[in-house]
């Protein structure tokens, strides 16, 4: 193994300085002026290496170490774009380590027939327009470009005017498509933005599937009182019945478990939220995600008849608003088979293990062949200053993705 | 019996258009423009029907019919001032039933040797300044004038400039201590703001206690956590815990019911509230209130080891910050048997009960005679432009109130 850590921490630091708050923060919103600037540094770094650099008209970038014959391909890649103050190493751990997996074989001087190419995809987090994986979603053709023109920044400049000003023409992506479509494999190597391999002491994640979230909003609508003035038997109280429902979404979580279905309620408003009214309404939304549909289904129905049974008890009415409801992509075995084996022979531990969180390699997977890998992050923290990765880790994660890169190698 | 129900609507009408908006809600915050006016207008309609008219330092002003000997007196009112786009009936009713009663016993010609006032406490509402009942809590020394200086209005007044721009000198309230001490009885007429009332088809309330509330905060500290990718048994999801402590909290409440203490969490927020992100923190409002001492200490008892149990099994942290424990205010028996008399002989329903809101009279009750009559109003609603009660309810109150002034009458 011939990784340079000082090679790889150099690019990375090169990124993370644009953007990079004293407060240890990382900035760089899709299509801001430091997301550009950071793109436009990785580009000119590689074209110095040699690699081909091409730009699709999503703002995907394609550096390709050009193989002998040229007619396969192999990719890696993640994105570099961050939410507001987020991590360093969300994101921009799987470019920058495909990069060095790159500068390896090169080093190596390594035949290879096929293509090999780092993809950094452009507007992955869903801060600045609320819609996530932008890039690859477009590469992908899971959105169409007309599509863009629903999504606004807070400035209200839409996503499609965002790329626009910045050059691009959206609806060259017909190359992207195919390439994505056709490759041998696109593998992600990513933090796993959770607390599991640092608390089952793994050292590298392989994902199964990437769960796509069930999002429910429900209205739950009760009666103001005064707090004082009225008997617990006169009120109709929207918070009771909100903690009720609170309670039991967490119980279904915890049954389905064994399917790996998770149940969050993350957001709870209450209204008039005053300390003397009996609460009149609330505004609750869950977030439902799984790998298992089935188990999502019966998650899903459980969920509402639950809010049915307790508002009715209750007397009090309720709105359950389906938001999104999206299915779990299934990781090629072949490739997982893959990256299990060169764990093994690296002697590292190992986990098969679902995604919650979407990723590109998710719209990747859906028209061809991807894979994600996870390496530990401290106690699981991420979009946050104070996402933190081991060396170890990342020597790991590097060593797995060149392995699995080169296994592939003709 | 005469009451005038024209002339009542009259003065009661006059009040009410001063800060009244097109949607129905009035305006009248303490001390404001609006506020000054009605009482400016007030106080003027009341000397022109030769009434004694006198203000305190408090801003209380005290209209009197005096009467032959007037070494005593019965007293009879509550407040103008209002919530923002409040109703018209919280306060004005027991000012304007007042004077209609004054206005009653004048056309009667009836003989008294009491001086029968009609008392407008100033600042009852705590909208402004976040204290309530500021000129009966100065006229009995519930507080002193020094503290005014600690609540401030949202543009940074202190309610002590606000009291001195309107020329007011805080420290002359001595006459009406000794007088709020010394009366016969001060009545409060009030609508209900609850539901009690019209659910249980009374026409009346005498209220035999009013209840101080106790006031605690609590802060549920767990951790942030990504809600795809945390599974259900790594969490330390603080609004899970948050919702299981709401629901004992109702449950306690119910226990206590029996005791007339009543318990709500009004008040919750979540942090950081975002749709995909495991809650990590919860500050929430406790609000108990009862009249029963043992039963309120109780509960706050319960509702405490409620919460550290269900933190330490979650293992969550949890800070209890005691807010405020006032204790409730008993009313003297011998009036509430006097009024009680008074529904009986004009064959009305009553029911006696506590109060759970605060009210002027509970402060003159800390110092002397204080009654407290209850008339039902719509839905119980209150605080709130759709403040609505009967003709019918109008007029038994104001009945009830006239009666039992003149019943005390030598």
């Amino acid at each position: 193994m011939s990784i340079k850590l000082d090679r790889f921490l150099k690019t990375f630091e090169s990124v993370n300085e644009i953007g990079y708050a004293s407060d240890g923060g990382v900035t760089r919103l899709a299509f801001s002026d430091e997301d550009m600037f950071a793109r436009e540094s990785l580009k000119t770094l590689c074209e110095k290496k040699d690699y081909q650099v091409l730009e699709d008209g999503a703002g995907n970038i394609f550096i390709t170490k050009k193989g002998k014959i040229g007619k396969e391909e192999i990719l890696m890649g993640s994105h570099i774009d961050t939410v507001p103050s987020g991590g360093k190493y969300d994101g921009v751990l799987g470019v920058v380590a495909g990069i060095e997996v790159l500068d390896i074989i090169s080093e190596k001087n390594m035949s290879h027939q096929e293509d090999i190419t780092v993809v950094i995809f452009a507007g992955e987090e869903s801060s600045r327009f609320n819609l996530a994986t932008v890039g690859s979603k477009l590469a992908t053709k899971a959105i169409t470009p007309a599509k863009l023109k629903k999504y606004t920044d807070q400035n209200g400049v839409t996503l499609y005017e965002a790329l626009e000003d910045r050059g691009y023409d959206v609806k060259d992506i017909e190359a992207s498509y195919r390439r994505l479509k056709k490759a041998k494999a696109f593998f992600e190597l990513h933090i796993e933005q959770g607390p599991v391999l640092e608390r089952t002491k793994n050292n590298i994640g392989i994902v199964e599937a990437i769960a796509a979230p069930t999002r429910i909003k429900i209205e739950i609508i009760g009666e103001d009182a005064h707090s004082g003035g009225t008997p617990m038997k006169m009120r109709k109280d929207a918070l009771v019945a909100a903690a009720e429902i609170i309670v039991e979404v967490e119980k279904i979580g915890i049954w389905e478990s064994k399917f790996k279905t998770v149940t969050t309620v993350g957001k709870c408003d209450v209204m008039p939220n005053a300390m003397n009214v009996v609460p009149g309404k609330v505004e609750m939304y869950i977030d439902i995600r799984g790998i298992d549909e089935e188990s999502i289904e019966r998650t899903e129905m459980l969920i509402i008849n639950n809010i049915k049974g307790i508002c009715r008890t209750r007397k009090i009415k309720s709105n359950v608003i389906i938001l999104s409801r999206e299915k779990p992509v299934k990781i090629d075995k072949e490739l997982i088979y893959n990256i299990k084996t060169n764990c093994e022979s690296l002697g590292l531990k190992y986990k098969i293990m679902p995604s919650g969180a979407g990723h590109d390699a998710m719209n990747v997977a859906k028209i061809g062949k991807a894979a994600l890998i996870f390496i530990p992050c401290d106690k699981g923290l991420s979009h946050n200053k104070k996402e933190k990765v081991k060396v170890e880790d990342l020597k790991n994660g590097i060593e797995v993705l060149y392995e699995s890169v080169v296994s592939l190698m003709k």
